[in-house]
């Protein structure tokens, strides 16, 4: 990421940390050495006990982290995300961070890492970005043995009469493998199984993914992953694993991936880092363990969902609030001049000049997000992460455009500072807090379970994309009505969308108007609890660039990693 | 397995076991908390330090267990390799066990768990069984890392001039999925890369795992990793990781997975599980980094190679031994008189009947592997597990056939009494380590690498085997010519052969003779530094059952695994 000054690249800074001992980290939010499995001297799983003993505790606030339309500019979400929770800390809060976990695909392809950067980072940062504690690698390992034992059914005589064209559930591999998109299995004769189409999805958009995130324990897991549907049979009945038998074996092949993951961030401040899924095919927060134990454990605690608040915020407050029963008591908006300045037409390569024109047009992408987060009926502010080529103009601009919006705003510098660049946010933030928590104000969801598919999808896209109307493909007009019949109607939904535009249509930056968003097709992920609408050309599968950053990557005669950033 | 007294079943006894503390166990043979990096209170990883600093300090003994060609009647290896760890223990000798790590597939298929058995196991036996340290995962991303490269490379325009249809290269799952055996990939369009026919291995076949457990260090790992040959150019010019540039990351990808794991037994024995390769495919043995480690940090190191002495020992000391200067002290090898019977020519369901002929037809494979060891130029001692249905009859003309043979022979009841079970043998080993010592005596490998291919193949296949002669198969003779010209001659060779007889027909059992081997195709193993020998139909895929075990795995209501065994 670009930013202000010249510091340190993000992995220098990580590696010269000075990390505490996982067991001092914990001890500093109550937990003894029995309540964490330590990995390493400096990462930890949180057993299930823990949750269980503290049910009573009452929660403390939570703070959900969005943005506007990202941008090739950059925001910094998980920057401020990191840096906020190091100035709550500073300012004498006990605050906890809640992140998910990044995918090696992306890692590998463009990112080269994802763990906040600059003084706001996540420790150890070249574990987080390579295997972690294995979570990742247990839901490739329970997906793809759920797949094996699909086509071993149908292999050994298909006693379920499963349908092998309609067979939904794709094997996945947390790597990006274009060459995986679509394949054909089972070829070779008798021997080798029944010949099908097929294709590979990266992990992170595995429904296992999805229902890791949204189970709170062991039973919840359990029961949503008997409830995936797999496929359908020659008479288009619906398949779960609960017909293979298989959600036993699943169980247990999650059994630790399932509990949340502790490390640190650069100032010490204690870090939940569990479940990634991606935030088009799925709801793209952390774990619903993770941030529950994190409301138990904290006084603050600091929670980003993927993408912009028409995506990843959305689907917060819309599919995991709802089901855990979460109502955040304040939201932050990322926002940076340089982004904005995209929205409002500026190319890349000339976001160095000073544009205030731009910048005011840009500024409706900002406001449109607002007011989503007031149609929520949640206090925000606005987090303008400061890069080296604002200028005073233009930041005068936004300043003085919020105080006519009466948006609250913040400007925050916590890559080059820590948390310390965080202060006035949280002093920002904090005041929000109170007035929420004595108003006693509740959140106010997008739409209700009981509404139709049509009325679902028709809501979210004119009230958070601003869009004037839903268009329905035939095929998705045909699947509402297999839906209705399966009993799946009052399940929310998950928008697949592009992260880029308020719209359907990545090019359209700012914000759109007078635009329909189109549902090309649903997919059902009813373990998850959720039915997919997929819009435009959703990739599930994402392709290494010509020169892939892997090719950069190496261990020193330390053994230490490079080219992770 | 079944065996001799109505004990508990595995999964029992290891849930009740009381553990140490994976910290007092490395205090036990030396090291510090520094010296490891915990996974869990149980589990840990030794970091590369410590076999650094031990360099100068001379290796103790290596023991290691063979058996007869394994038969459906079971003859516990690893049972009595855990278990004489035990006794020796027990005895007051400093001893560590230095195990392969089970790969998930099998477990999930047929196996259901492979850490001993009885009052001989390794723990915590649910996560070895399951996701153990990530070792397997990490080498399956690795694997699938190099895949996504190299038809990366392809799409983005093919610089190095690979041929699509001549990539050796195979994606890898650690599991049993028959339908990925033969596939084709990259369909769609050209956004989806380049179409080819492909194929997968399960994780442990992959030449990764054995490039993992041929590396001392990182260094070693890495310069391994940069040889391997992933497939020709259209002018039939080796393509190597190198020529790729992607050994540094793949490196990265496996620097945690190349320390060696150490666990505990039963009788808190320190165990090291370390790489587990396919003993067809590839070697077959624990990593040479574990290997090595024990010797330095204790007095006895008892460790295992896969399969029967043709296919596992063989490979030990022809491959690794070489590769890592070991010199074992002495072998046992394990042989029961139910399996015994079976190679005797009685079927699985006749076994409970007393049969003293057919055993003493059965010896004869028996016979061939202890003149095997004997040509290896070590001591031996063969190792009798007991079963409850052998009866005094036949174990007098079993003791009476070792005596009249010159054999040293235990017999060992590891399964039911733990270590007490192995004093015995350990008696018996411990006069021939002591002679051999004062002899100082070496190993005579079965051929020089200066030798031939052709002549190698001869030398195993009738020195081993017993075979009458070796045929190749006109491909067999094709790919000797261009691996002479690729400079791969003097590589040693991998036998990739069924463990049931040793001939390469799985139903000729005991000792069959006048027999020839038929190579029906080499795979070069360039990084791993050998020649695979492909003969008959071997399997580097596996399948699942009807009834999976899988289907029988669960979690209980506390947490713990169900199903494992």
């Amino acid at each position: 990421m670009v930013q202000q000054t010249k510091i340190e690249d993000d992995i220098t800074i990580a590696q010269q940390a000075k990390m505490k001992r996982i067991t001092d980290i914990a001890a500093s939010i109550g937990l003894s050495v029995d309540d964490i499995e330590p990995y390493g001297h400096y990462k930890a799983k949180i057993n299930g006990t823990v949750l269980n003993r503290l049910r009573t505790k009452p929660d403390g606030k939570l703070i959900l982290v969005t943005a506007i339309n990202p941008t090739p500019a950059g925001e910094g979400k998980s920057t401020v995300t990191v840096g906020l929770g190091q100035a709550l800390n500073r300012l004498g809060h006990k605050t906890i961070v809640a992140l998910r976990e990044p995918s090696l695909g992306p890692t590998m392809g463009i990112k080269g890492g994802a763990a906040g950067g600059g003084y706001s980072q996540v420790l150890p940062m070249e574990d987080i970005n390579l295997h972690f504690t294995g979570d990742l690698h247990a839901i490739t390992t329970a997906n793809n043995a759920l797949a094996a034992m699909i086509d071993n059914h149908i292999h050994q005589g298909n006693e379920l009469g499963i349908d092998s064209r309609r067979v939904i559930w794709k094997r996945v591999v947390d790597l990006n493998d274009r060459a995986l998109r679509k394949v054909i299995i089972g070829l070779g004769g008798p021997l080798q199984g029944v010949p099908r189409e097929d294709g590979f999805d990266i992990t992170v958009a595995s429904e296992i993914m999805a229902i890791l995130c949204l189970s709170e324990d062991i039973d919840a897991l359990k029961a949503r992953l008997a409830q995936i549907v797999i496929g359908y049979t020659y008479t288009k009945k619906p398949v779960t694993v609960a017909d293979l038998k298989a959600q036993g074996a699943l169980t247990l092949l999650l059994k630790e991936a399932i509990k949340p993951n502790l490390v640190q961030t650069l100032e010490n401040t204690p870090a939940l880092i569990h479940g990634g899924p991606f935030a088009n095919i799925a709801h793209g927060c952390n774990s619903l363990a993770a941030t529950k134990l994190s409301l138990k454990l904290a006084d603050y605690t600091v929670t980003e969902a993927g993408f912009g608040a028409d995506l990843g915020a959305e689907k917060f407050l819309n599919i995991k609030a709802r089901i855990g029963q979460l109502d955040p008591s304040a939201v932050v908006i990322v926002a940076t001049i340089r982004a904005l300045k995209m929205h409002g037409g500026v190319p890349k390569d000339q976001l160095k000049q000073e544009n205030v024109d731009a910048l005011l047009n840009g500024l409706k992408n900002l406001e449109k997000h607002a007011q989503t987060i007031q149609g929520f009926g949640l206090p925000f502010v606005i987090a303008v992460n400061r890069f080296v080529t604002d200028t005073d103009a233009e930041i005068k601009v936004l300043m003085d455009w919020c105080e006519k919006q009466g948006f609250p705003v913040a400007l925050t510098e916590v890559w080059a500072k820590g948390g310390a660049g965080g202060e006035d946010l949280a002093n920002t933030l904090l005041p929000l807090i109170e007035a929420k928590t004595l108003l006693n104000t509740k959140l106010t969801h997008t739409y209700e379970l009981e509404q139709t598919i049509e009325e679902k999808l028709h809501a979210i896209a004119t009230k958070v994309y601003g869009a004037s109307h839903v268009e329905l493909s035939s095929k998705a007009q045909k699947q509402i009505a297999e839906f209705k019949k399966n009993g799946w109607e009052h399940l929310p939904i998950c928008m697949a969308k592009t992260q880029y535009s308020l719209s359907d249509d990545p090019t359209k930056l700012g914000r759109p108007q007078e635009f329909s968003i189109t549902i090309r097709e649903f997919k059902p992920s009813i373990g998850a609890g959720f039915i997919v609408a997929l819009t435009g050309d959703v990739m599930t599968m994402p392709g290494l660039p010509k020169i892939p950053s892997a090719l950069a990557m190496d261990v020193d005669a330390e053994g230490k990693a490079v080219g992770l950033f």
